[in-house]
């Protein structure tokens, strides 16, 4: 148990999706964070656990539907859950309260203002603050996320992608106009609501691409991609297409990249070397070994992403793959992750043990 | 953190199967636990996580193929994963080496030698040890299982059955021959094997009854009902029914029964609220509010079970409900809830944050 | 292929619900009927195949939202897909416009009115129409459908659990008291709708209890067993329990009884004999050999119903089990096979090799 | 019904795997064909619907294990679907007792020999027929199918892949050395099997690539791909990655190519005009309109296969997509469409109405 003087107090504004109940989850076992608000407009005034069921005698907390200020004003962190262009407007707000943020939207993933006008069909109305949130990728952004007031949680699918790509990106190993990333999500990647595109008897046994041009993370997953080669955003672009399969949770990026020329005596084993020695510190990014390919399975319901890598040596293409749970290391585990670092607490606490099991 | 010298040793003969791995995955969150052996025939010499991959980086001890009494020398508590009849063998020589045994299996779970050698259609080669072993439903025999050093953890569908049938089975406020269970568990119950039976495409989409005569829970049922009202072992026989459901993790259990003489004014509060005073100091069983009906949903990789019942005043039938993960507070979480027990830990540790979320 | 002039034109009004569209499935294969009007309000204009991609080229019938008068006038059946209380107010008018109708709402399934408006708490505008209606069961109703103008499809609740009790109500082997229902089905049971509720993240690995008092389909139930028994509406009441699974097509229904005194020597095997000469005749009734029990996956997109039972000796319980698809035999695929009745067609036109494979 | 001397008579080798499951719901319901032997070395002497319960009173056919020539001198057509190997040995036979054979395997799939020995392992022992085999895609191969007696029906992936690529390879519209294909099954592609990789609680809920260097279908594409562009076996080389979902039967295959010089003008709506000229006359090939992407639930238990394809301006690649039933497209009922033409049928005979529905 943490010592009471280490506690600190979180809040999440727009609980009851899918996210914040993910967060919810692994706040609930986390030693130094306990829960301040949980806010709701559509179910104010109900216990968190009789939405989730699981959570009763666990997470028993009222849903409240109070001012952002008062969320922010007894809060050490806030984490918003909220749709894009909401966040972008209220974000300022809290900060100006004096709390840290958290945003899982894409209001605040990108440097290049346009770029997320273009994506997102929208005008920023505080564009000021995209230079100073920090993209909420620690294995990337982790010196910049000790002293970060705003995080942009990363998109799911940029996420994924870029922990399989970094590497290679950053080491100028792959052509950068080569890049071809075919991603499959669960279901649960859709958010909580009722939609009839995302009913049991129209998802299961169900298997298909959507957003095959213009999906929003397209240009999220380009503009890191440009930064990870020391470019500018938007010099480097990438194919992107996102598959809807018929599981819960869980994602899937299987990459197709070429060899740059620096990349000599390309094979199988040296794509295995490069990402052990990347990531030789990281927890939560777990290279498999040999030629074991990550499975979606082993990674739901935590914080875990399992990537490798092969080379086809008979069209020269090299095939990189990343799983990891769309909600964990996705979204709101990732946020956990974070907040570990903001905080300067250890960063896998709470979040090393959670596996889902069978 | 615990203080290290509070921390048990435990080890887990046959540590690959299903419940192995759910063992695995609680002990590996506990605060007082720690593991000494994992054994395995055939996967000795690997690490866990090549056998189950969302261990890596969390459980890499290698399994190992070790003598019994190695395995007990040196564990405080040693879990027994293995089919009926290997148990019956085994389990002497384990307790005669000191440590304290959980067994997993049939073979210590009945007092009547006769209906454990009918329904298991052995002969037991141990039966001075039935007396001793206790019985490990904490809800019932908490205090016994407090110096036992011999647990006989309960099947899951008796588990299930028991503490929805155990307020009105001791109060007897229900006619002791109409109890009929209609239950139905996930396909992990099936146990980890290469069988057709429960491949993919023959258990997806697929939902049928199976041993509809003669399931060997039945019999245990029956013993424990008969205790539960203070009778003898046979004095109750119960009508049972498992069915097989296209979901990996989960146990649902609707009982119908008559109300007794005893039982006046039956009602559906009626029924809610002598669960609730039944149940009042249990962390684990959650009795569910109004005519709120459980979901193997709410309960999925927990050690919680959620119990709920109803009167049908048409026909006079009382319907009780209950949830339970098959894995979790049907085999291995309540397992280490009974261990917290036996050595005398907060009986919640390392259990009571666990849940699946969505 | 038919002669042409052997041919009949079915309209469906309802056209894109679940039902409709297994309607739609079954009668596009069928050799004897040609669609007329498909209607929908939601979806008038729309070709059949962009609400449901897997017809394109099949049925790309427009979808029309016309008056019911025009869709009876060129009709020779109307099959109505609407919500009760909805056909009980348009069914009088298509009768009148001289086409037969088959309608799949609850507000023609009684004899007894006050039964019905008490259990879907509504008044009959059309009450003189109950006496005319047939119960759409051809096992048990044949001669009546081959004149009938009006027939009420049964529920699918209804469907599973009579075929597995007539044999036994009609000759008075069971206790009429005992008759406890306890029954599961698929998702697509709750109609083609964006409902939260039947979300693929809320369905997925779930399994619960619904409706565990007062289901309306208890009541359709109980008149049908009075029936078969030779009573009066409301003589029999049964204990019925439904029960939702994550599977898209199947219902299974696990009936309890006791054995009347007429019933001598009962075993497991009488049961199947009884089964077995009940129905010797039937195509779609299939009885399972020797202790067999039904699984949904074997009926599952068919018109076909398993039943079977065993005998428990200990507790003198026979236990009943029937499966079906509750879209096929359970709803629109029966509809077919009364269909065939009504206009003299052989009982098994369009659906006998109507199999799901694996 | 047809006139009884067009009846043909088929006899299916190694009738009770998945395929063969699906070649019998195939010929089942076909107007033309009759079966003559089912063959089973593991069934034989049980009925076929004691394997299959779906088909009881369908196909009651006893399964025999009876010498090659023995199945072969009273039957119009043989469908091998056996392990690869076993066929090379056996269709010989087959052939020389005049019969025409349909086979399954990998075995008469390749025009190059080596191709094959290296892709299978193996040395094949009649490599002549491979000349006279013909391969058994109808959309490309319909002439020389009306006169074949050796079909080669082709693989689930090469299926798939190349009814999207065909017409773009035969009109050189892209760049041969840019194929990368992103493909995933349905867990039926595995086969029926005791195979604890393809258990239910090793594949719901998963989601992985898996033979991500050197598939056999790599070559089995390629080889086809060179001989659309007008080349020589082994011209072309492609990037194949084959994935494992959690559904029973489906394949979609994502594929990413880019443009050729000769390919002006690229734009979506070019190639969904291009693929509408292509197809125009097919009726199993359905090209979606617009945008709309293929989802493998429309095509699910149907011998459709839908395709569609997008360009992504920003990096000038085309996508394409298709979607078939791995089972029947892929597999059953494609043969049963190669066998309509080899026979003179109709080529839609017992194929045209059959779809999964909900």
């Amino acid at each position: 148990m943490a010592n009471e003087e280490c506690i600190k107090y979180v809040s999440i504004i727009g609980s009851t999706g899918y996210v914040g109940a993910e967060l919810v989850r692994g706040f609930a076992g986390h030693p130094f964070f306990r829960f301040r608000h949980l806010t709701s407009k559509t179910f104010a005034g109900q216990p968190y656990s009789e939405i989730y069921p699981e959570f009763r005698g666990i997470v028993d907390t009222v849903c409240e539907d109070i001012a952002y200020e008062d969320v922010a004003k007894d809060s050490d962190l806030v984490i918003t859950a909220l749709p894009h262009g909401v966040s972008a407007k209220i974000v300022v707000d809290l900060l100006k309260a004096g709390t840290k943020v958290i945003d899982h939207s894409g209001d605040f993933r990108y440097k290049d203002l346009a770029t997320y006008e273009k994506s997102y069909k929208l005008t920023h109305p505080n564009p000021d603050l995209l230079k100073d949130a920090v993209y909420g990728l620690p294995e990337i952004y982790r010196d910049k996320l000790k002293t970060a007031n705003l995080v942009a949680n990363p998109g799911c699918y940029p996420t994924c992608s870029l922990i399989a790509l970094a590497p290679f990106l950053k080491a100028h190993l792959i052509e950068e106009d080569s890049i071809i990333i075919d991603a499959t999500s669960g279901v649960s990647g859709a958010g909580r609501k009722a939609d009839l595109a995302y009913a049991f008897c129209e998802t299961d046994e169900a298997f298909k691409p959507y957003g095959a041009v213009g999906h929003r993370h397209t240009t999220e997953i380009s503009e890191q991609c440009s930064f990870l080669a020391g470019k500018n955003s938007g010099d480097i672009k990438v194919t992107f297409t996102p598959h809807l399969a018929p599981f819960k949770r869980g994602m899937l990026a299987s990459i197709y990249v070429k060899p740059s020329k620096a990349f000599t005596d390309v094979s199988s084993e040296k794509i295995n070397a490069i990402y052990e020695e990347f990531y030789k510190d990281e927890t939560f990014v777990r290279v498999l070994p040999g030629k074991t390919l990550p499975d979606v399975k082993a990674v739901a319901g935590s914080n875990y992403i399992d990537v490798n890598g092969v080379y086809d040596p008979d069209t020269g293409i090299i095939k990189l793959f990343s799983a990891q749970d769309n909600l964990g290391k996705g979204a709101a585990l990732q946020a956990i992750q974070a907040a570990n670092v903001m905080f300067g607490l250890p960063e896998t606490a709470g979040l090393k043990n959670i596996v889902r099991g069978i």
